[in-house]
């Protein structure tokens, strides 16, 4: 038995990296874990050696203290690495194998696993449809930021990269296939990006960017990336996007000026409910600033793709109904303009294996579009405060220093 | 040249019957005229001597007050009519035809009705995309309730009836083409209405009934329908439909009771911006109340229809951002169960013709499902009033009398 | 141990009631069992004891001796049961549930499944894509034409019923749901059945029939159903379909009287390879007289579905082409009106929910349409005999006795 | 009144350059015009000077004799020109405008023009749905391979480019978008190619590259063109593709080595009925080659994108059912595999402007992967007869000299 170092949320702001239990094919009780998972018996799970842990945005809100996550959760969610362990039950998937994880737990045997929608699978988290490894209020899945993890449904859930040794040659952009690759072209997807669109994103973080790569991959026309953050916008013109500048005023100012017509054919909100305002209103959290600015640009017969989390609950919000997620949102501007609207957490599996197919293809370069940058587990702490304050990087941990981290 | 009489805002709460000019193929200017229209050739277009001309809710709205309709407008928008003269460029619709018009006005030449998108047509109105007859702020074409109605771009717009005696027959059904049926079956359509849904569709006015009729013409396993009007929900339930009293509470707690389960996998907003509470709340207007509503009840990966109509700007609302469109709607309930909402205008002729196929072959019995009721024209101010009160009747204005009307 | 009573192949013309060894979770060697599914454990599996297991057309192809399937063979794909004993690695069904087993055999695990195409399934059968129990060339699992049968990958392939009780009240419509109503269903579903649609089904057999009653639950306007036999062509006319009979000549001529117009929105071609010629030449074996026919009465920008089995080899066939699957097709019709053509084994688990749902709710009389006839277990040479020779008739065995069975 | 030179076919093998009678908006008397055509006003209809008018692999099939084209009929179908009159009854079109003219003659006002399948528009051709210009039985419209050419329907049928000046700098680009770029388009999308498919397009003429072309924009991981002819696969190799010489055997193991398996996901026919013979049968015709290779090559759950051309009739056919576009298919391997076929002329309307957005921002480079190269006019036999022995290039004719040929 080895030990196992993984990454804890420790409180508001602070996370550190602790010893933990080396993963079994059962649920523990510990922080975070629901009750009615505590024993649940998972002999179709594997055990991973972590290749490649990112940090998410996602995992940003609990340390901000903008949820209710417990001290001691070990995070994570964005997970590749290799098979060292097969549980009784699984068949297809072997000791050895190189593997994305979806960031979604799905068991692969309920309703909405059978209709694709694994982002909401019924059979994982007690408390409601949809999963998530080293998440509060996701039933309670040990997180994925350490040296080993356990992955449940393995068959189900995992991809499996075909050729290991080329796999380890782009594993930084193939690491990318657990979350941001798949949610950024979900909102693509959703928001009706195809060849010649007009696509406008909000937000240059890693999701932003992973969408506005996503858009060139489906053909789009024209990508412009929106953001008050210089040097994400940076990082969006270094593979081809338009930028707008939200600090400076109305993104539709700035997008007539790129395109000529103040509007565009497709909107992603990549931001979600911590979103600020625009223009003089862009030091204040303004929660519904991306829908309403979205709805406004995009034009009558377009749709809105909303990868961007918004909460049910978020203790920290400016008012009352923002705290019970209830936010102000021009649904009159959205009618008069036949919008479509398409929400929640991207199903991963639904996207993973075709993108796979371009990043070994070499038709889509993920890991530079969104800046990926590996540095070792030991360094979360310095991850989590660089990406807070706004570095236009994503954190890689690397657990057992398999990523050539050139930090 | 023979008279004209028609349908006339007068002020808050107020219509009349008034004598208008026989339409012309020219726009002229007038109440509600858009500048820009004034002088506009119309020979595309066709004049129809109306032979049904429905009241419809949205009529309602100006009608209250709640617009910034100008007194003297002409209303109507659902016509149903037999061509009497053809414009110069008309090539296929021919005198004496007998056709229903979508009540989207389009052009059938720009990129949107290319796209199939007619209801927000970018060459009719010039405010902004789409438009329809008689409607305040949609450009200015002249209303249908009324004896004789200009409708341009005849050759695109109409739908004829391939059998005119037939079709005389049903006219009462024929008549709900013009836009509460399509409207009621896109509601359902894109809430994913199948075969074996369950569906809840909020309201029991004619668009909710209509929607309730679609969805078991597409094959739902259950329909129900809630509403606070006794009579309305008593109609629903003559053609098969469950219903749930939203003035008794929560309409999930009866959804339960109905179907083993609070929740079905597909809402439409059959209501729009004037909704009212529920259970206590009944009493008072709670513009967000369906919106919200149908997050709590659809189920997670469900979808939400939603015809009813949400506006720009509500004169008459309680507070300023709804006076602006804006409410406070519960997005983080919605992206926690990846919902999807499709809202605006129903694109009538992307289903009229469908519709009508399943008329003439007694697959559905839509006028009896919305209990059609001609009135004479004479007799408008009369059925408007009625309809605000809460009758469970859909009016069917006759300024021929061609109806059979027994009033 | 129990015993186990089943209908096996016993050369050209013939089946007999045997018995064989109850099952267990492990693939044994016999008759038609590929060689390396010998010894497979199917810890995913569950044991049925089979309360409804019908008589298929496509179990005909065999008894015919149209195929290579060996003495022995155990036949049997449309099953419905109750879960007698559960496999280790099952989680969710349960020993008591009712369930509807789908004829295609899948894995849950590979690509085809994750993308809903059950009926590809890479896992299952070692010739090819896609596997059936009791089939030819399917792998060599067990039919289900018995008293009990093990079923793998349990919590992926089966439907549960929600009410046992409810359920058995409707079990004859409930067990169409294993093969034929899915099966006519995805042959409407791909032929762009829609509402309003009017549809033509070649073929009066019991996936005809089942393409036709699904064909009005989707909403169609009319549904005319050709074929020779006459007691076919009245079933179909006793639940509202109109009729061709095409042994009195082209099946064009028919649909003008009927409709007005020579030509249907949509084809389904529910005979496949085993068609007869039309009007003179009724009595001669024409393998591609249906598809051909499908395209000459087809509107242009239609679709044909083709639920109806085409065969990669074909021993019986009258040329040699033929006996190789290859047959003279009219392409260049179907290229000049755009037809679009969709083959394949109905992916069951696509469908099986909704279809239950509609079962359940009355929406849908699916055995009344078929005509389902139970029968005892030990008549099963009768039913095949009868069915052969044209019977409008679904024969369903009953191995306990479960079904009321009148005979 | 200004003249009008314009390529006409004399007889087999041949082509000319005439004079013809400058375009009216009316249709007259002449080689192939259907005599219900004969006099049709076309006052929705404007008259260009051709800018670019290409040489389409099937007017080859006219040139070759293998249709009833008459002699004298004016040719071309591919036309990017100026308008230069416009119609009275053109509303939105302008004298000036630069515009692509879609292959497909569409009125844009029947019922297959509204469900946007406007390559089998109902009013257009008497003979049957759908139409083009200079093609026999296609209702005898004046071809476009001349200086002028009347196209009706003016506001419906036209893509009118955004800026003409930066359209004269992508003019062979643009060129494409009246036929090919489209139609490879549609073939690779019926294909079902996405992000991450493999690609087998067969045939690399210029509809071939076309599609590879399209395959890559549509962010395909693998695209792979197969032919006899090496300069033409050279072509498709300078802008990446991989290739497969047809010549040299079973495309299927050329597959298997550039791919690792021996089949793709998606398989698009760019070849049609003129195919001939893989392997040691590449000499000889065998019209069904390409069909039944590409469902030995695309795997299980794979669509065939089929823009190539099959007729109802072939003078020229080797036998007597190929004479009527009867070919001897492999239907039971397709039905095993469950593939979807698509058929048909391309509905250039649904993609041109999303191509042109792809064209004008740099998203693809279409002219340089069909090797577009100009050529006068008048030197259009030469063009004919170099296309037709093979040489991979897209001739496109230059009427005006505004191409800056360098011929």
């Amino acid at each position: 038995m080895t030990g196992n170092k993984a990454v804890a949320y420790v409180g508001k702001g602070s996370v550190e990296v602790q010893d933990i239990d080396y993963p079994t094919f059962k649920l523990t009780d510990g922080p975070g874990v629901n009750q009615a998972n505590v024993g649940r018996e998972c002999h179709h799970g594997v055990i991973l050696k972590n290749v490649a842990t990112n940090i998410c945005g996602s995992d940003q809100h609990m340390v901000r203290g903008r949820t209710t996550a417990p001290e001691g959760l070990i995070l994570g969610h964005e997970i590749t690495g290799e098979v060292v362990e097969v549980g009784r039950d699984v068949e297809f998937i072997k000791q050895g194998d190189l593997v994305s994880v979806p960031f979604n737990i799905a068991c692969g045997r309920c309703r909405n696993c059978k209709e694709g929608k694994t982002g909401i699978c019924l059979n994982v988290n007690p408390d409601r449809p949809g999963s998530a490894y080293g998440y509060v209020d996701m039933g309670g899945w040990v997180g994925g930021q350490a040296e080993y993890v356990m992955v449940p449904y393995a068959d189900w859930n995992l991809l499996k990269f075909p050729d290991k040794e080329q796999a380890m040659e782009k594993i930084l952009d193939l690491a990318m296939l657990s979350d941001i690759f798949p949610t950024g072209f979900h909102g693509c997807v959703s928001a009706g990006v195809t060849v010649g669109s007009t696509v406008y994103v909000a937000g240059a973080g890693p999701v932003g960017l992973a969408a506005a790569a996503s858009a060139q991959l489906l053909g789009a026309a024209v990508v412009i990336v929106g953001d008050l953050n210089g040097d994400r916008l940076a990082q969006a013109r270094s593979f081809g996007c338009e930028t707008v500048d939200v600090s400076q005023g109305d993104p539709k100012d700035q997008l007539e000026q790129i395109l000529g017509v103040p509007e565009v054919d497709c909107g992603v909100d990549a931001v979600g409910f911590e979103a600020r305002g625009h223009g003089r209103e862009a030091g204040t959290e303004k929660p519904a600033t991306v829908l309403n600015s979205l709805m406004d640009v995009t034009r009558a017969g377009g749709a809105l793709g909303i990868p961007g989390l918004y909460v049910t609950g978020d203790p920290g919000a400016a008012d009352e109904a923002a705290r019970v997620g209830s936010l102000s949102i021009r649904i009159g501007l959205g009618w008069a303009k036949s919008h479509e609207f398409t929400t929640g957490q991207c199903p991963v599996m639904r996207y993973h294996r075709r993108l796979m197919m371009a990043i070994l293809n070499d038709r889509v370069q993920i890991a530079k579009a969104v800046n990926a940058t590996p540095i070792p587990l030991s360094e979360a702490p310095r991850g989590y405060h660089e990406f807070d304050v706004g570095a236009a990087r994503k954190y890689v941990l690397d657990p057992h220093n398999m990523l050539h981290t050139s930090s």
